[in-house]
């Protein structure tokens, strides 16, 4: 315990009274503060607002002469597939544009490689035994309870500063042929904004593995979310590197616009290999006839191209920025001293990923709850919810205005300062 | 062969000679019409062009407050939800309003089922062992295609001019265990375009069945589709009435607005017991985090309420309805006289049924399209794709104009004629 940042045992006493009358005060002011949820603020929507407009009464035809209001095209329309595929640097012919949510885009297709064999196998998932998946953690909440939802044993790996820890990868990958897919969100990684190193996407691209129909999950979520302007979020374009392995059918990549446009009324797409996205047409063909073309006909009246989607990006990042400063500044000045406490800063994507006292993280959210103030369940961005070290809590910045967003992370940090004094007396 | 209707065979050689060269005739013009699928045509569509523009930038909160831009709210909007309610006659709290495609919850919906055990039983279907689904024929194409994927077995039961056979189906379910459910379309069934009888609706509700997970897909895809004003097109609603019998879980109901205002970007719901929709609200939170409730609202704001879909439907019969007399007309002048030729006549929905002379299905739609002509291929109607008789041919007048329906229609009665000249001359 003894360290530079550590308090002073003889302070600790003096300091807990102090937490604890400040405890009390909050409980009584009837707060009602919520920064469990990754979503955009009304003032980044009214960026948008334009998409509930943008269409005229008679303006219905995509390019190639679809009538958007008609049934048909699994696909897509065409200008809806190049937007995404100027965004992910996939061509056109190797996206799909769909519905309003990526999520379930995700979930549907875990479940479709769980029933039907994949391109590279005989099988379906299922029909092979106990399905597993790495999960590299801290990570997304939501992708984990798809996999835990379907059965799927997940297996934790741990993340470094450059992505998953590869040696961990590799090794598992090369040994357990059941090991049949990977969560990765590699650009501003939820929670950690994380941005894969090129080593890290070359690794996992030419890794071994012992199934032949391994597949990652690639949520490239927050792939134009960056939060300042001289950003560097660019990765190696993940399908054509895999290709370069010897690997084309690795990837099924994912996006939307949830986070540009809509987040409820966005489109989604996902991008994978010709013989990955022929697999999923042939399945898909049964589930639905089509997705709603006039919402992809909107988003591309209103958001043109990638150059169109950058300039509303600079505007998010105008609103998002300050936001995620005045959290940072706040946990420097109040936990800067805290034991065993650290955080990321991110440079984009949606969160900031704070490391508490171990064994900690879940009495702080108690704490924090008990004063009208929501935090994302602690243990949420591990597999199963369970966070080994009881350390990891997400912070959504987004949501709330910016003097609700200082006086919620106030009551966090001295809820953070209060469970770790609490554990140090003890 | 000899009854009233029967060609006199002495004519069938000079009538065969003319019919073989109108044929080539056919054959050199040219022809690409397309009658294969229930789509609306432009002219309906344009119907609902309001829906392009009926949001203003600034129309964005759904009447409970939410921001519909933004995630959330699996169960839909109230007021979608109340919508849908007033058109089927269901408690709103009983109605979960989704994305575009009702096909898409039907698919989701058998492949839960499949997956995770229902409210009434501790096992999942596919736990249970093979799967069977009564699918009352000739029937919706894509429904057997859904069962069929997902590798359930299915049993084809006759229709009647009531609906399914029910002496037939009660045997059935009540001896067969693993016979979990049946697909059902009670109003302007999918092709007979039949209304089921408030008999069969009773003892669909009231049967005794050996599964205790046994549901019926009711998809309600026409319950306003009627084509005359004066049209009775009402059956009992039938998740109370099967309550009153002791099943109140029997019933997983799908409607939509896809052939209401646009069927590529419309909203579809289900309807449920309480206990069925806490079952798909647990597993869907796993799928998505909601639909897209901005349609959902830009669909209120331009339907309004029953009434207002009612008004919208008689101006689609007024378009439907020349239509259908005109290919009812052509059927009657060119095919009375055609050996065990028969059809539907049809008040409401999206198609006509004929029965050609048995064994001739597959050769009328091979020499229609010869002839450039376009027909649902011949035994879709039919689990497996396989018409026990090659005797059913589904006709969908609504998408192509009158001029080219008329030419679309001349041909295929010709091809009747032609292919059972050919097969009396055998």
């Amino acid at each position: 315990m003894p360290s530079n940042k550590a308090l002073q045992m003889k302070n600790v006493e003096a300091e807990l009274q102090k937490l604890e009358a400040k405890f009390e005060e909050y409980k009584s002011m009837g707060l009602n503060l919520n920064m469990t949820r990754g979503k955009p603020c009304s003032e980044q929507l009214d960026l948008s607002a334009e998409l509930n407009t943008c269409l005229a009464a008679d303006d219905y035809l995509a390019e190639d002469g679809t009538d958007c209001r008609n049934y048909g095209g699994l696909d897509g329309i065409p200008e809806a597939r190049r937007l995404f595929a100027e965004l992910l640097e996939v061509p056109a012919e190797n996206i799909m544009a769909a519905g309003n949510s990526s999520l379930n885009l995700m979930y549907d297709n875990v479940l479709r490689a769980l029933l039907f064999a994949l391109p590279g196998s005989d099988k379906s998932w299922s029909a092979q035994g106990q399905v597993k998946f790495i999960c590299p953690s801290p990570g997304y909440d939501r992708h984990f309870f798809v996999t835990q939802s379907l059965g799927i044993e997940m297996i934790p790996v741990a993340m470094t500063a450059e992505g998953p820890d590869m040696d961990e990868v590799e090794k598992m990958v090369a040994a357990d042929p059941m090991i049949k897919g990977m969560w990765s969100v590699p650009v501003y990684s939820n929670p950690d904004g994380i941005i894969y190193s090129e080593a890290v996407c070359r690794r996992l691209a030419s890794m071994k593995t012992a199934a032949a129909d391994f597949r990652i999950f690639l949520d490239n979520a927050y792939n134009v979310h960056y939060l300042f302007p001289e950003h560097e979020n660019k990765i190696p374009e993940m399908i054509s590197l895999c290709a370069e392995y010897g690997n084309e059918n690795r990837i099924f990549e994912f996006a939307s616009t949830s986070k540009i446009t809509f987040a409820g009324g966005g489109m989604a797409c996902i991008a994978a290999s010709t013989d990955n996205l022929n697999w999923i047409r042939k399945h898909m063909s049964a589930q639905t006839i089509g997705p709603d073309k006039l919402n992809q006909l909107r988003h591309v009246r209103f958001l043109k191209n990638a150059e169109g989607v950058n300039q509303l990006m600079a505007k998010h990042a105008d609103i998002l920025r300050p936001k995620f400063v005045l959290v940072l500044d706040l946990l420097e000045k109040n936990l800067a001293d805290c034991p065993e406490c650290h955080w990321t800063r991110p440079e984009g994507g949606y969160f900031i990923s704070v490391f508490v006292s171990k064994g900690t993280a879940s009495e702080v959210v108690r704490l924090a709850n008990e004063c009208g103030v929501a935090l994302t369940p602690a243990g949420n961005t591990y597999p199963y919810g369970k966070d080994p070290d009881n350390s990891n809590i997400r912070l959504a910045p987004s949501f709330p205005p910016l003097d609700e967003l200082k006086l919620a992370i106030e009551v966090f940090c001295d809820c953070v300062m209060l469970a770790t004094l609490r554990k140090l007396k003890q």
